[in-house]
């Protein structure tokens, strides 16, 4: 099942494709984050940020498409920006017919780190981990929409494959993270492996 | 010059179109308020407020579209819908061809009241007077709607024919609104005359 996560920003907007595989197996397809210049007017670049959109739905055909939920608590300076980024990603996708995955930002660390508080850095190294990369994504931001896809895979075929007999998912993900940060594995495949049991 | 004014929102989104003419005349050609069930999917009530904006926009053809500018201290619960739905009104006239004009809600209120902070009930018998309506627009985002309208026709118009020998433009509704409180001016026409002045 093909995922486009999306972490709405005006100045930088997230886009993360990735193929979920049963048993948690998540690979990457593409990545990337689109940039528009704090000078330009706020309707041109929203318009080019839509735009963008609709070029990633049509070229991937996404299953869903995520998006990260915007609350008006995290940056009062950059909320209006943001939530409307977020809306255009919803209407895109149900424009064309796709549903819409929200997710909190705490859901997709806890997903992805095991600790909803964890640290940019973290998620990006955790994103490396899971999707098996030499590099963890850059900016931030093309790091978070991919940790925002790997959540719905996983969240998507929880259901249909247990893992770990019924452990919640998170737990998990922490658990590779601390062996990993312990030096117990040093290899991104056998941490990824890990959590594809 | 017909000007379409979005009062945006979730629930209740106002749609005002006004014919505004030299010398501050207004006249009134569409009002309406879209709404849309809370208890839907966010992503569906955002396209179909997207859908109504189109249809507006299409059918009115406005010379300019203007929109509240929402803030993120206005009202924490609600802007992350109210700031989507601007932005799908900023990307629907854009990608028209129309300019975006955006005016925050003390500059509308000072422009149709005198008063940046005047209470919505004012704004709405002002916009009842201004646009010469038997009836004042309701509920308050059909009013709002216009009244920003009616903000985008004086300042676009404002170049061209000055008002009261360079006075500022909420002088003179200040003044209007102040004399019709005072009973020296029942009739709407006349106020609105004298606005038009």
């Amino acid at each position: 099942m093909r995922i486009l996560g999306v972490d709405p920003g005006m100045t930088r907007c997230g886009l993360g494709v990735i193929e979920s595989l049963p048993g948690r197996t998540v690979r990457l397809v593409a990545v990337d984050v689109v940039r528009t210049p704090a000078d330009e007017a706020p309707e041109r670049r929203l318009l080019a940020i839509l735009e963008a959109l609709e070029h990633w739905i049509a070229r991937h055909d996404p299953a869903v498409v995520a998006v990260e939920r915007v609350f008006a608590q995290h940056n009062v300076r950059t909320v209006t920006g943001t939530a409307q980024v977020a809306g255009l990603a919803m209407v895109a996708a149900t424009r064309a017919g796709i549903p819409v995955a929200l997710h909190t930002p705490s859901e997709v660390k806890a997903a992805v780190t095991g600790n909803g508080r964890a640290e940019k850095a973290q998620v990006q190294e955790m994103v490396r981990r899971i999707l098996g990369l030499e590099q963890a994504p850059s900016p931030a931001d093309a790091a978070d929409a991919l940790a925002i896809a790997v959540t719905q895979g996983w969240r998507a075929t929880a259901a249909v494959v247990p893992i770990g007999g019924g452990r919640p998912m998170a737990t998990a993900a922490q658990r590779a993270w601390a062996e990993a940060a312990a030096g117990t594995s040093g290899r991104a495949a056998a941490a990824r492996r890990r959590l594809a049991r």
